[in-house]
């Protein structure tokens, strides 16, 4: 397969396509990072590089930055887009900073806002805002991680106000950030207990340590300990030992006691309470989609200008070194993983849109499960991408000097933190089953029409018509519809969910049958699940790619669509042939057209990573600088020949 | 599928099936190492654990266990597959104490006892086994890693001894273990230079560092900095600006330079004796296989311990909390993955036997490939593992007191040292190529027959017989042939790297013609020629695992086999259908069959773990002892109700 040449165009015409609505935000936060640059932990202790982190949430608090997401009322800017994608930036920089700044801003600040009510918003807004007070998102417990419902704290109604207890040590308060070393206040969840009734978990703000900073009575904290990565994030674990606090201290939005022990709640039902109160934590999970998309731009921003300046081998005929990118090998280890990158960053884009645009009291089920479904895929998709982009460096890569190491440990747990994403894809492909039976309910059995079943099981997310004039455009006969073809993409990766969708409802009916094991039919679906809400959100991905495309036509870009979209059947070439969709030979040619597109687009690389316009100061790896001689890391040690004492300089 | 129960065995009769050949070996590295325990590196700096692995180091040499592999004739054991087995043993322990150990006895001393003559093994053998001298191993340079034959450091002949120059900083070496702290002498790869020409790369001898640890005249030192891990070890970088060093300092097996200047070789060529002398230092290649092998084993024992009582959801029925290793979703994670632990277990036994039994002059081309191709799957195999493990751990998976995480950075540059895996790959495709151009230069082109192709091309490695009487067992009805059939294993095996082989010959040819790009040719074609790489190691694992199993029957260790084998295939069915040899039915049922097998073995689990018989004091991560409260790893701060001044006690 032959791809005709794409014209160069300039780095800053694509930044101002991927930077798109919140552009500004976008800008703001490079001149701030630009300025700012890397904070040096090279050498630092672990108490020190928590003091340095420290430093710079203070900093941002001071640039004010923390504010664009709250409430106008309280001094904020109202913006919450504008506050997800600044988070996003903070995913170029330290991402211990990001993640601290997360648990603050987003986390504690996140759940004040959205779970107390006006008296909590008063008393804790502004000085949160301003890190006059720095809080802890005390959720998680040793015991209880995935299954946050059945958290074992309880915050027991006293007649006056609740008592905080940890039972025992699997409930004590894990991998709490801000608990080790900062955090006055924590939201910590808890069954709540009236008289003998419980009604689920409910959050409650807990001081923590006083103003010297020392626990609180009845409060243990110890901590966790050094971590693979984020070492400059204080995680710590929490036990109560018989805490009062007063009984405004619930975050009462959702459920409230009143003095005479009266339980009071907008929401029937602990288990819909319960979810419709996670809900609202959504910010976080899409804020670490949003860090993990920009830590796997900035390590293939690394990887592909090393590999445009690197040689190895002699060229069999000119005898002139092969720069490596140029091999083919090369190029399917990175570009494939930087498409998929710009097609995730659309997708992140268009669900930031999207939650900011939703209506206070809108149904909020598909964002949430669009949420949780690009934080599993997202982050998955940064782990391998840092790890092939390390092993594409080679030696080089495994310095720290050349920041990928970093990288990858300060990454690796986003796929288990804010939802592990085995369970997220499960909640995702929950949801899906659940609009496939409202439709099947609706209609009776049968076959189900795919059109219709797109329309309404599977909901277009981004630019209906646009997607829906170009799959009804394409041709019935899929073997003679040209591979680069957008709407037999787009038809493919409908069809592709409709079917592993519906096989996956009809295979779990059989829990209904009175002799079946419930759990058995669903256990052993399991991999079956994971594939639907996996395919699923590579319907959404590429529809947001499209929708962009609509909207700033690029040739350059639209390869780059037809690299994520070709890498993608690719990789599932299995499915397509096992269900009949390919021929052998239409399989072949899949990746011949990977190759191909590979090979289109590797005069662009270098333009495709400086597109994201990740500020110079924030890559400081030398290989990224055509530097193949490294720094001055270490201590040098020179040989003197003149036979005098050998000098030991301790450069930098 | 239904797999029937395989009877409970207890794991040490496991132990006794994977010890194998050099059992005694593994036993006495047990006990060395249970008591010895793993170094305690919790919260040193750079500095600190450089001097506790030197430490260790003198502990090994103490032992007398690095005279393991070396002449008897110098006071070494004469047992170079106990070597190899030994430093496989260390994959258990720290690593950085493995690689150093490497450095030191496999490559350093390894180079001398292959590359030098009777001069050099009289003078530095027994010094270095008793790591009296600590040397280095100083052949990679910035500029050059994988392409070794190009590198531009020389050593000339002046006339006396030989001069050694680094030209400029690209020639310089780098990420050189030993070399930032404790390396007294080098071998030092260079071109060898007499009057105006170059006889290609050679090794020398080189001082380094004066008695008082300064570096020598003419040589500077600069010290790598801080790697993503193996931080124990002390890499370095050199320039030799103008050394001169003795005429005897040439480690002369294959090529000498007389006093007059004439330079011998008793290989003609430069690029045939090059690669001779590379091939010697294969055992490099096989003691990171090895080491792989262990980390990988040590990464699933703490993760299926941590699955095997960890519980999360509440089941459905009886509203007990399910044991995380019941479900399917992490079965899928963890048993494949330890199946091919397994499978990879004993095909580097028997490589580590081969090698073991070659006779000195024996032709070592297959045993050279299959070297590099087992390091480059085996540490595919652990960085993949290794990460899986540390996901299915959760938050604990991230804490470095549970272990995985300094695991995955140890292990992470086993992928790209001693040879990058791509790279390796290529090299084993090459030799490929090379067989099956000699089959069809002696029979002609035309329809290779399958049979003679495997009895002549690919020839089979381990239990030939056993294996051709399984082979020939099947019915020729693939689709007919019960799944788990070992002979139509093999067979599948055999039948898709002879495809993948033929295909890619062919396809190669195209480079003769004279109009072709000759690398274009080769390079469109390098997933092809990865792939083919692939195939052939698999088809060798397998014949191994197959081996074992005809020594040592096991009800159990077959149920494992099946399971590598079917995961495998799951893995390659895009292939297998993309070529007809599967029908979508038979893809289905492999992927049933894998889900049928992990139920099969999941009450095996922790059988199959305990079997690699890890000392316990070796596994300190708490989740791997059913520790769900974790240990009290850092600083512990505890309110009290009284309101007397907090205390603050560092724990441990």
């Amino acid at each position: 397969m032959d791809i005709p040449d794409t014209p160069a165009i300039p780095a800053e015409a694509l930044t101002g396509l991927l930077d798109g609505r919140w552009a500004h935000v976008r800008a703001e936060a490079r001149a701030r990072m630009a300025e700012r640059g890397l904070p040096d932990t090279a050498d630092l202790t672990t108490e020190d590089y928590r003091a340095v982190v420290l430093t710079e949430l203070r900093e941002l608090a001071h640039s004010g930055y923390p504010r664009i997401g709250f409430p106008p009322e309280h001094g904020g800017g109202g913006d919450p887009g504008g506050a997800l994608t600044a988070f996003e930036m903070l995913g170029f920089g330290d991402l211990s900073v990001m993640v601290k700044a997360g648990v603050q801003w987003g986390l504690f600040g996140g759940a004040i806002e959205a779970l107390g009510t006006q008296r909590h918003h008063d008393r804790y807004l502004r000085p949160l805002m301003d890190l006059e007070v720095a809080g802890c998102f005390a959720m998680t417990e040793t015991g209880h991680g995935s299954d946050v419902q059945s958290l074992r704290t309880t915050a027991t109604f006293d007649g006056d106000g609740f008592v905080v207890r940890t039972p025992d040590d699997s409930a004590r308060k894990d991998y709490i950030g801000n608990a080790a070393r900062d955090g006055r206040l924590a939201v910590v969840f808890a069954q709540l207990v009236v008289g003998d009734v419980s009604h689920g978990v409910h959050a409650l703000v807990v001081p923590i340590r006083d103003e010297d900073g020392n626990p609180m009575p009845g409060v243990r904290i110890e901590d966790c300990g050094p971590k693979a990565g984020l070492n400059g994030v204080d995680n710590g674990r929490i036990w109560f030992d018989d805490v009062r606090v007063p009984r405004d201290a619930l975050l009462d939005r959702y459920g409230r006691v009143d003095a005479d022990g009266t339980y009071h709640s907008p929401i029937e039902g602990d288990g819909k309470r319960f979810f419709t109160m996670l809900g609202t934590l959504i910010r976080g999970r899409i804020s670490v989609a949003g860090a993990a998309g920009s830590a796997a731009k900035k390590a293939l921003a690394i990887a592909v200008r090393y590999g445009d300046t690197r040689r190895q081998f002699p060229h069999p005929d000119s005898g002139d070194e092969v720069v490596v990118l140029d091999y083919l090998a090369q190029q399917r280890k990175l570009l494939p993983a930087l498409a998929t990158t710009y097609a995730l960053h659309f997708a992140q884009e268009e669900l930031v849109s999207t939650l900011h645009d939703l209506p206070e009291d809108a149904d909020r089920r598909e964002l949430e499960s669009r949420a949780a479904g690009l934080k599993a895929i997202g982050t998955w998709h940064t782990t391998r991408t840092v790890q092939v982009c390390r092993e594409a460096c080679g030696g080089a890569g495994y310095l720290m000097e050349n920041q990928l190491p970093r990288l990858k440990a300060d990454t690796d747990v986003f796929t288990t933190f804010e939802g592990d994403n085995t369970v997220l894809l499960q909640l995702v492909a929950k949801g899906l089953l659940t609009g496939y039976r409202q439709y099947i309910g609706e209609r009776g059995m049968g076959r189900v029409i795919a059109d219709q079943f797109v329309a309404t099981v599977i909901e277009r997310t981004a630019a209906r018509s646009v997607i829906e004039r170009l799959v009804n455009a394409v041709t019935p006969r899929d073997e003679e519809t040209d591979l680069l073809d957008r709407g037999w993409h787009l038809k493919v990766f409908e069809d592709r969910e409709k079917h592993v969708l519906d096989t996956l409802a009809r295979r779990l009916r059989r829990a209904a049958d009175p002799d079946a094991d419930a759990f058995e039919v669903f256990n052993s679906a399991q991999d079956h699940v994971l594939r639907a809400a996996r395919v699923h959100v590579d319907r959404i991905v590429l529809e947001a790619f499209v929708a962009a495309l609509d909207r700033n036509p690029s040739p350059l870009l639209n390869r780059v669509c037809d690299l994520y979209v070709l890498a993608n059947l690719e990789a599932d070439l299995d499915w397509f042939l096992g269900h009949g969709r390919f021929t052998t030979a239409r399989a072949k040619a899949v990746t011949g057209a990977v190759n191909a597109l590979c090979r289109a687009l590797r005069p662009h690389a270098r333009t495709l990573v400086d597109a994201f316009a990740i500020p110079d100061a924030l890559i400081t790896a030398p290989i990224a600088h055509g530097d193949r001689q490294g720094t001055q890391s270490g201590a040098t040690m020179t040989g003197s020949r003149s036979g005098e004492e050998s000098r030991k300089a301790v450069a930098r």
